[in-house]
């Protein structure tokens, strides 16, 4: 059997990285994926560097026994803390979603004044900072925590005058701050575009890192000669570390179709 | 050495116990107590039974492995879900904060309509619903999960307009309904106590499951002839499943003093 015909391994702390799952159906249609959310132990936007770490290695061990040809981590949390050990510590090439919306947003901003927003865990650890100065040193970057956005995502209130003015509270010294550029820096976020974008305006630019690391992934497995070329569509399997229930019914908003999970036991 | 010089050990899927443990201390203050918190898979309240059982157990472990008289569930899933579980594994009395809330609220209603408002996994669990039936099955309850108080607790936003207009939204059909009082099923939801009285008004008396549960502490220890009666006041200990940096900074706020944390594996 060709490597080709491997599934893609996903894995997210939870039900956030279905926004980058979909993304990646809709950039490679035909390749087949395999999904892990941890929803035992969701999320670790508030958990330490070891924890997530720890957390992350057990993960990608689960993908990895079930034979993939790349591995994506899809959680900004999990990419910021543990992208480093995960790549020296599995045979498959590994993707993260910071270096790709770090690198988008660069080329995009104008007035080299880039925000970028997230979990505690993502923003604390200068992941994003670090990444984006790395492109281009001359880049300010203005970074801050909105933990709110989660819960608010998962409560499907992205819309309402609740979310509007958690937003503005967090967003508005952005707007002093000049910026053209803002990267969202949680897989949840892209469920509150429409909110952030009333408080920033429409000339500031949205960068998903959903979108940004689809594209990172049709790169390498182009350049790893792993990408499948078919006709029809991948097949996708779904596995959760707690009770299918909620991630299929919460889940479905992100996938935006329906979603049937099995459950696994990791890291006990 | 006497079983009455042992400490009361507490646990919690994180930081909302410790609303509990103040409320201990305040009524007993001459008792030691040590604390688990379960940092590295809070919350509890999203998750389903089966892992909040095994989570439970395994903290129960670890405290009755400290030589504890008496354990406290100061977490409202965990009691819905594990005290059962708990009791019978366990060779110390257990306390859990749902009997005592549901009791205090069955005492203190006139018109017998109680409202009750927790996470998701609490109010699922029914086991409010069946406390206070148990206790006088003609009060109606009428329940309500509130995902979103638990982050505002924790982002200390307890008493702005987004707190505000989030619990008109989940909580104005308590006023339609005619309750005189309401639960709070939740270790976090006293920091918003003074929020939930604007949206409902000063003749809706609210139990703070903390207070309850402090009360039946001191019952339970006084029955089994366990009490501590000295003047001076008890020694604290801190255990905490990830980092304590975020667990000490975010906990002062919740003890109302500061606090020093030691970090344990647990069930892994």
């Amino acid at each position: 059997m060709s490597k080709k015909t491997l599934p893609i391994g996903i894995f997210d702390s939870g039900i956030g990285g279905l926004t980058v799952m979909q993304e990646i159906t809709r950039v490679l249609p035909g390749e087949d994926i395999v999904y892990l959310g941890d929803t035992a132990r969701v999320p670790y936007g508030t958990k330490s560097k070891e924890t997530v770490i720890k957390y992350s290695l057990e993960n990608a061990e689960f993908l990895t026994s079930c034979g993939i040809k790349l591995l994506v981590v899809a959680c900004n949390t999990a990419s910021a803390y543990a992208l480093k050990e995960l790549s020296s510590r599995v045979s498959v090439p590994v993707v993260g979603v910071i270096e790709p919306g770090a690198s988008m947003a660069v080329g995009i901003t104008r007035t080299k004044k880039v925000g970028v927003i997230g979990t505690e865990g993502t923003i604390r650890s200068g992941a994003y900072f670090e990444a984006i100065k790395k492109i281009d040193s001359k880049v300010v970057v203005y970074l801050k925590a909105c933990p709110l956005f989660v819960p608010l995502a998962e409560e499907g209130w992205t819309d309402n005058q609740v979310a509007y003015l958690t937003a503005t509270a967090y967003l508005e010294s952005f707007t002093e701050e000049g910026i053209d550029t803002l990267v969202l820096g949680c897989t949840h976020y892209p469920l509150l575009k429409r909110t952030i974008k009333r408080v920033l305006g429409e000339d500031v630019v949205l960068i998903d890192s959903a979108e940004a690391t689809s594209y990172e992934v049709r790169r390498v497995l182009t350049e790893h000669k792993l990408l499948r070329t078919r006709s029809t569509r991948g097949r996708y399997k779904f596995f959760v570390t707690d009770s299918p229930h909620r991630f299929q019914y919460v889940g479905a908003r992100f996938f935006n179709a329906p979603i049937k999970a099995r459950l696994v036991s990791i890291g006990n």
